[in-house]
């Protein structure tokens, strides 16, 4: 067998062997997209194992995430940081070699991937980083950022409403250096492609601005590297079409059946027979091929760019220095003094959120993002222009209605160090769910910004109106979500969140006007995400609970209360899943176990609150779909009204005795 | 000024008015697209303003749904029975003219929409059950189902990943009746559609199957009328292009800034002037033109429908009956016998819902549906063979992976009286949460299936396995969630979803076998969301609360914990929603109020636990993201044992005392 062959039979052999042994697995496409993925490590792409956090390396997505396993063989024999009994414990309890890619879990594993569309949506995120960063610090000779970003995917991903997202804003923004590897291998599990789906792909994507290559022969290496060499000169980004069999080499070659489970038994049998060796067994030769072809030519390209980049640095110290901040996410910011806040000012939390952003943007310059077509009512826009073929330093993404690839795309921006920040309606975080379950997952921090925040967005209507959308958000965990009061505490929200490094924020803001409640708040309460926002007098009666545009109607509701006889206590709750998370005893400071006579007011389903509010609780919340009308009148007639709290209050006491 | 002219600008005038004396609106889209659906009205579409509800009308979705005031005027101009009065009262409390278009509100209004994206899809779901109802019930010349579906939408709308989804299976399926008219004028909100889209809109969707015609004048009715009608003759789905300018006739003709506020009172006023007469005031002949152009040409295709229908009832009085069923949702099912289920058997619960779908599909002909290149796994599968091209009777779907559309789709066959039914992995129910939604807002039956319920998923690891998505759907309102326990609680679970015939039904099952524990249950208790499986023996000490497959859980730690010496009480809740709905006396006969020592069980985030445990209560639940290990391995590593339960029980009886 010769050198090349026994290499990538090697890979082959090594993957089917992890998913026969842990019993399950995707051996399909391990063997199928094995030529893909060898031909990007061994001959195209720049990453040094030495360093897998080398910022300027090729970035590599596995968009098929169920190809774990080929992407585990590859990283071992290029010798990343797993080892042979990591390949034998893959989808093991605690293993760094999980049955789809974590980002974090793997040494060289550049994302999370797995739920299908998210793939090329996050790589297109990283082009948009690298074409910001080398637009912005590369210099005549040095070029400090100067990489590709690969995808490989299947056919289910381009199916993927959130992929052609991604695929049309790519295209529109001549993402040049984004390259999809895709793995035609007209299979789906449901049978064959061709059932679900009949289009001229080559068609398609060329009038989607992308440059198409195909790859009739999948195990033809060299057509596969010259498509590369092809597309990498291009001037759009390209998709090269790669026809390949599922599963082939196997019993189950062509079929659907080799998709998702192991292969017969015998099948890994003859085809380790055939490689000669144990099971798991690499041989020296093939670690020495890998060594060169991966190892070592990575190790030139990256000895190459330490010494660019000690040259920039004393070259250009104080860009350098700029990009060290943005890669490290460190800038110090002022949050006290960002935007004036003033007692006297009544306006929408959403103007803070952008006046913020905006000021944010002047000084943290990894800032980038944008809206989905709505930055004049979210007032999220980027700084320095829009980023678009002609400004690569723009900041500001126009994403268009592409909510869903606006998560994922900032996905892709924070892992490649940038600092996302996107805004939409509040309604339509519903689009973006699994973008926002990713950033969770990664722990990325992606500032997610949502305005139009209930009800009281008023005459659009029920379609436009979010009713279970903070108990969606609250439920997704490592993801703090805020919906603060006020001013004051908007620009602590927004403190939180860049302070919040690894871990995403969603901040959940007002359309309309609200007064300014909360001047004295400190950021010590604010960031345990409840506090006392107004003591009772003397003796606590009860407690008034809210979050957001209510919290003005609790203080308005005590202040009645106090004229009936009754003293109690409001805490304002920006953030109930973050207040949940800390010690029971913080807990106790702000709503004490005495009182007993409590009310959380939220204009949303709010069932989080049930947690705190105890048996002779009340929640005054809304559990309907909202409706066209005008808003304060809407919010009148949803009950949130002083006179109702009150009548709530006075409830609560009763059913206490 | 012509009839036609004048007809026309009537139409524009009266939409800008609403605009106006609501102070709220987007007069934009109403001006620009108005001679679209002024073609489609009075010239194309066969409907009768005197039966709204007739089932072999033309149907027409309004994708961008904030042309609402557009579609209420030409509506009220046909005859459809919306008043002056109502368009004066154009986003107010209790209209009939709400903001955006909402099904059920407003006569005339086919679908809800405003939501970008769910338009088309929606569109496409009613183009398929014209195919399927003609496919199957069409006798020589007596062509009972023989209509257009019809769809306006606009730039944002294609820019959603959902609409291209749904393109690209319109396009595969060839639903030659599917025709949009894309109301193209180079505008959206954050600016020129050239900053966020350069596709070549032709080549694009001729390449995903679809005919592709351009009206390069869009004030020009000829012309559309004749792209209309050769549309009409393609053999596949068009999509016409129409060059318009939103807010023509304004001072902020191609400008967003008339896209979503009133106008300058200027503006409105100067029009009116040129149309003659007083605000909201429209003319006798103008009546008489849409009289003749809409209600009367209507009436006489109603008049010839009527006739088809009568000799059809006659010739086939067996297949009309049939028809009649279908539209009317009656079928008589026998859920108690419909599938086998033994006190002995230990499979998935997605192996009963599999059973159940496929036996009612036998039954039920308005069935339809399928999943997302998932149905080996999920087990759903529509009867009759796959719906495509050359079998419009197939009833299976193959959606593709494309999940939102998936959803969006079924929302378009509940709309056209089909009852659909769809499946996929629980955690890509993110994927469809805009559709569910309106589901829900709809008040539409459509059937999610969600199978891999939970991290007993196993290998796949954490992006396959749900954690917060159960909090997501029961905060949905109108929602209703089942998590059965059993192959018993399934067949009941699914009983409720074909007798729940005005909301959406979500059945979330295993992937993993689960003993049968509940061989008594009885549907008058399940069907209230919670029931107790087993008493106490004597007097009780506590509660154990669970759904889904950890009821079993709970029933094992009932038996150890009697041996302890604590006689608890087994409550399963297949549904927290629909429980939670009940009256409060019949939850305290489930959950009687002296017992306060309560264990609530599930494999989720849990948050609407809360309600239901009081604050001696213990949640064991999972509120953090799940890992890549061997199922059985996973639910011990993340608490799920009886001794686990009960110990949390004896700490909750502690807690109480």
């Amino acid at each position: 067998m010769k050198d090349t062959m026994k290499a990538l039979e090697t890979l082959r052999v090594l993957s089917v062997e992890q998913v026969h042994k842990a019993k399950s697995g995707h051996p399909g496409i391990a063997l199928g997209a094995a030529p893909l993925i060898y031909t990007l490590y061994t001959k195209i792409m720049n990453v040094f194992p030495g360093d897998d956090r080398w910022v300027n390396r090729d970035r590599f997505v596995m968009a098929a995430g169920h190809g774990s396993a080929l992407l585990y063989s590859i990283l071992h024999l290029s010798g990343f940081g797993i080892m042979i009994s990591d390949l034998k414990n893959f989808r093991q309890l605690g293993s760094i070699t999980p049955g789809h890619p974590e980002r974090g879990d793997t040494p060289g594993v550049d994302s999370t991937s797995g739920p299908l569309g998210q793939g090329i949506a996050i790589g297109t995120g990283m082009a948009i980083a690298e074409e910001y960063l080398r637009g912005r610090f590369n210099k005549e000779g040095l070029p400090l950022i100067d990489h590709y970003t690969y995808v490989l995917c299947g056919d289910g991903d381009l199916q993927e409403g959130v992929t052609q997202e991604a695929m049309s804003l790519a295209g529109h923004l001549r993402l040049s250096r984004l390259i999809v590897l895709y793995d035609s291998n007209d299979i789906q599990l449901d049978g064959p492609v061709k059932d679900t789906t009949g289009e001229d792909v080559a068609g398609k994507y060329r009038a989607m601005g992308w440059n198409h290559i195909l790859v009739s022969d999948g195990e033809n290496i060299s057509e596969i590297e010259k498509a590369v060499i092809k597309a990498k000169a291009s001037d759009r980004p390209t998709i090269i079409e790669i026809k390949t069999v599922i599963g082939v080499g196997s019993s189950l070659a062509g079929s659907h059946k080799s998709h998702g489970s192991p292969l017969p038994a015998e099948d890994v049998k003859k085809m380790r027979a055939a490689l000669g060796g144990e099971h798991f067994e690499v041989s020296r030769e093939v670690y020495d091929y890998f060594r060169r072809a991966v190892y070592e030519r990575g190790r030139e390209k990256y000895r190459d760019w330490e010494k660019i980049k000690t040259d920039y640095q004393k070259e250009f110290p104080e860009e350098f220095a700029l990009f060290e901040s943005i890669i490290k996410d460190e800038f110090t910011i002022d949050f006290e003094e960002i935007i004036p806040v003033s007692a006297d000012d009544a306006k929408a939390t959403r103007e803070y959120g952008g006046a913020v952003i905006d000021a944010v943007g002047k000084i943290h310059a990894g800032l980038i993002g944008g809206s989905a077509d709505l930055s004049s009512s979210t007032k999220i826009k980027g700084p320095d222009g829009s980023f678009g073929e002609g400004n690569r330093t723009g900041r500001n993404i126009n994403f268009g209605v592409r909510e869903h690839v606006m998560g994922a795309i900032s996905n892709g921006l924070a892992l490649h160090g940038l600092r996302p920040v996107c805004g939409t309606f509040f309604v339509f975080s519903d689009y973006m769910k699994p973008a926002i379950r990713m950033s969770a997952l990664m722990s990325l921090p992606v500032i997610y910004v949502f305005t139009h925040d209930s009800v009281a967005v008023g005459e659009d209507g029920p379609t436009h109106q979010p009713v279970e959308q903070l108990t969606m958000l609250r439920s997704v965990p490592n993801l703090t979500t805020f919906r603060p009061a006020d001013g004051y505490e908007t620009k602590l929200a927004f403190r939180y969140a860049f302070e919040n490094k690894n871990a995403p924020t969603a901040i959940v803001l007002t359309r309309q006007a609200v007064p300014n409640v909360a001047p004295g708040v400190a950021f010590s309460s604010f960031g345990k995400g409840g506090y006392v926002l107004a003591y009772e007098e003397k003796t606590i009666d009860g407690i008034l609970m809210a979050s957001g545009s209510e919290v003005q109607l609790a203080l308005q509701a005590k202040r009645e209360l106090l004229a009936r006889g009754f003293d109690v206590r409001v805490a304002s709750i920006p953030s109930l899943d973050l207040f949940a998370r800390q010690e029971r005893e913080y807990q106790n400071s702000v709503l004490p176990e005495n009182a007993t006579a409590r009310v959380a007011i939220e204009m949303g389903e709010g069932a989080h609150w049930h947690k705190f509010i105890g048996p002779s609780g009340i929640l005054i919340n809304i559990d309907r779909f909202g409706a066209s009308a005008p808003g304060k009148q809407l919010i009148e007639s949803y009950g949130f009204t002083v006179n109702h709290i009150v009548e709530a209050f006075i409830r609560a006491v009763n059913k206490k005795s």
